[in-house]
């Protein structure tokens, strides 16, 4: 590929999805922002969103709204965001509480299916969040966290998981795309094996969804998390979601019994029943305002569709990868992320002794924003909806010139 | 008290909270909104708030708006709402996660902390997610449930408690202001009686945040949870809040181990090691927009003053009650609030055989929303910041019509 700026001009020039851009609030000052992955912007249609709900429906509808469409946000947003971007019928997707909570309750739902089986596989380098629930239900429970071994840049493979599943394995919990490298697993082959040894597999999406096409019901999946603040634009701590897969719903059973689980909810009757399919998995009282921008989020990748969002995630990412080649490698960095595009997602990392340093002066004198990862990582996000070509070339460009 | 209308209006111009009314969008077509025990109406700071956060904060600061006070609002907020309205002093409160799974959470940390001890005391009346998360979390641990037998119109008693407990006892949860009657529990008694056992006590403030003082700290409580979208006005689904007296933070620990509870939370250690404070006791990533909305509620209720909303509250529920007795019991109603102001929260409860048909009358023939629990209970709910004496007498004439 070429270095020079004009070939990412013409890029641009190219691209189906660049209309897009121009519907989401714009830095005013020219701001490179490459942090997509950590937080996405502003659809302007969200901010409208946002208004009705709470002027419209809250200021006006009042109590009447719950009855006019806020009690079932969760499964109507959750039915659009599996049916369009996580590959699931309707009926499996619930848009609630935090990526946090979500993956404790299903993994305590899963381990309760697996009565016996006292060892849950994981990554050692998922993400934090991740690993310390792990830890948190092995201190409460007694049970053996084992460790895959997987190698830095690349993502967890059924053979590994293959290696470290036997009959004491109750669940397998796996990120799709790795938050450092973007390394994607193959969720077929990785679930598959784990099946064989009779475990389940817990998936987080935080990573991959709107980045690429996921296909939870295809590849088998049995359960699934992931947040909707990243690549889904739903805003700083927007609702996370969860996926329990149809055949496994009447079988599990969440921790948290709360009255958004419940049959006939408002009979308040005295003993918890759980409701049938996914909406036993919902807890406490689902935030509206959250929800709605979820919605909104997810409909306008929908729109531009995950196939289109996928080829252009690929090829920002290509550039990137091209032009630290020529213009990084020579200056002490390493790319931290796999070669193959098809083996990425939607970020580049890149690694330098002095990360922490550029990063902050990416900021301050460069108006880049990058993202950085202790100790050593600089990420750059590359939302297909919001990042162009000569946002990339820009960014590396720049990056070069602090770092010459 | 006259059952003139003239009567209420003269305490409605003498009304020194009036004005705050005129600060919530006010429903276009004269409803009388009786349902801020259900649903706060929204304050007018809220909606310009919402969109600044979304545009300025969000849309213009991306990222960096994590590091320039999002990161700490759990806490910020929590401690505002902690000492101007739960008695709390700093470093106790935090606006977190749904009410559900805040008490689950202080449930486990307090079971945690009382090994050897194997029952709940509660309240077999409590509203019902307080008791489908006591149930799971027996079902979980073989614990057992051991409810107060509370007569219908009264709180739970210290008396009551005292002999419900015993050195089997871990744990106490209980509502301070009852959903259905509104009756206030004595929480510095109550509390008393289960430390006199060894048990700790959580206590659910809900019906009771907002509308009269809570000393959390002068009443020697241990933990408490509520939620923001009732008398706090912080709309639908808001974030709720979770109280850890201080002295028991070093002791207790929840069971979600989440990245925003890590001690230095960014360096992604490989061991989670839970934060000083009540800091440990969040989990996932925090939902910004909402907590603004917490923030913003809470400052117009500490603007008015608790002590001055309490009187006022005490005065509207006074109201209601003296034009039940004219009117509505020779119809059949019977009063399901205690008679004492002092012992009521902020809500009236009547009892009526057809309460869900005269529910669904006053809101469709007479421009009322009361809210309707199953079977038979009317909740006239008097925010004191929005309510009105002309609505009370307004609502109980309209009422009669219906009935008579």
């Amino acid at each position: 590929m070429s270095t020079e700026r004009e070939a990412a001009e013409w890029l641009d020039a190219q691209d189906p999805l660049a209309p897009f851009r121009e519907r989401f609030r714009l830095p005013a000052d020219g701001t490179v922002y490459l942090d997509g992955n950590s937080l996405g912007m502003l659809p302007e249609a969200s901010a409208r969103r946002l208004q009705d709900v709470a002027t419209r429906e809250w200021g006006d509808g009042l109590i009447g709204s719950w009855y006019s469409g806020w009690l079932t946000m969760p499964q109507r947003v959750g039915d659009l965001l599996g049916e369009r971007l996580l590959g699931a019928a309707p009926g499996q997707v619930a848009v609630c509480d935090s990526t946090t909570v979500n993956l404790y309750k299903l993994a305590v739902a899963a381990l309760d299916a697996r009565p016996g089986r006292d060892v849950v596989v994981a990554d050692g380098n998922d993400f934090s969040t991740d690993r310390y629930v792990l830890q948190g239900l092995a201190a409460a429970r007694g049970l053996t966290l084992r460790h895959l071994d997987t190698a830095e840049q690349a993502a967890p493979s059924a053979a590994a998981v293959a290696a470290a599943a036997d009959d004491r394995t109750a669940l397998v919990v796996l990120s799709h795309v790795d938050y450092r490298s973007a390394a994607v697993a193959d969720m077929a082959a990785v679930t598959a094996a784990a099946h064989a040894a009779g475990g389940l597999v817990l998936w987080d999406l935080s990573h991959s969804a709107g980045v690429l096409p996921v296909r939870l019901d295809a590849a088998g999946a049995d359960l699934a998390v992931g947040c909707t603040y990243k690549y889904l634009n739903a805003g700083p701590g927007a609702p996370a979601y969860l996926y329990v897969r149809r055949e496994h719903q009447a079988e599990l059973r969440q921790p948290i019994w709360g009255w958004f689980g419940q049959t006939d909810q408002f009979a308040m009757g005295p003993a918890y029943d759980p409701a049938p399919g996914v909406t036993r998995f919902l807890t406490g009282t689902p935030p509206v305002l959250g929800l709605a921008l979820v919605e909104e989020g997810v409909r306008l990748l929908a729109e531009a569709g995950i196939d289109r969002l996928r080829g252009k995630g690929m090829a920002l990412t290509a550039l990137a990868v091209d032009l630290t080649d020529a213009w990084l490698a020579p200056l002490g960095f390493g790319l931290a992320s796999p070669r193959d595009p098809a083996a990425r997602g939607g970020h580049v990392s890149l690694s330098h002794p002095d990360a922490a340093r550029l990063c902050g002066d990416l900021v301050r004198a460069a108006r880049v924003v990058p993202d950085f990862r202790a100790p050593d990582r600089i990420r750059l996000g590359l939302a297909p909806l919001t990042t162009r070509y000569v946002d990339v070339w820009d960014a590396v460009d720049r990056l070069r010139r602090l770092a010459g």
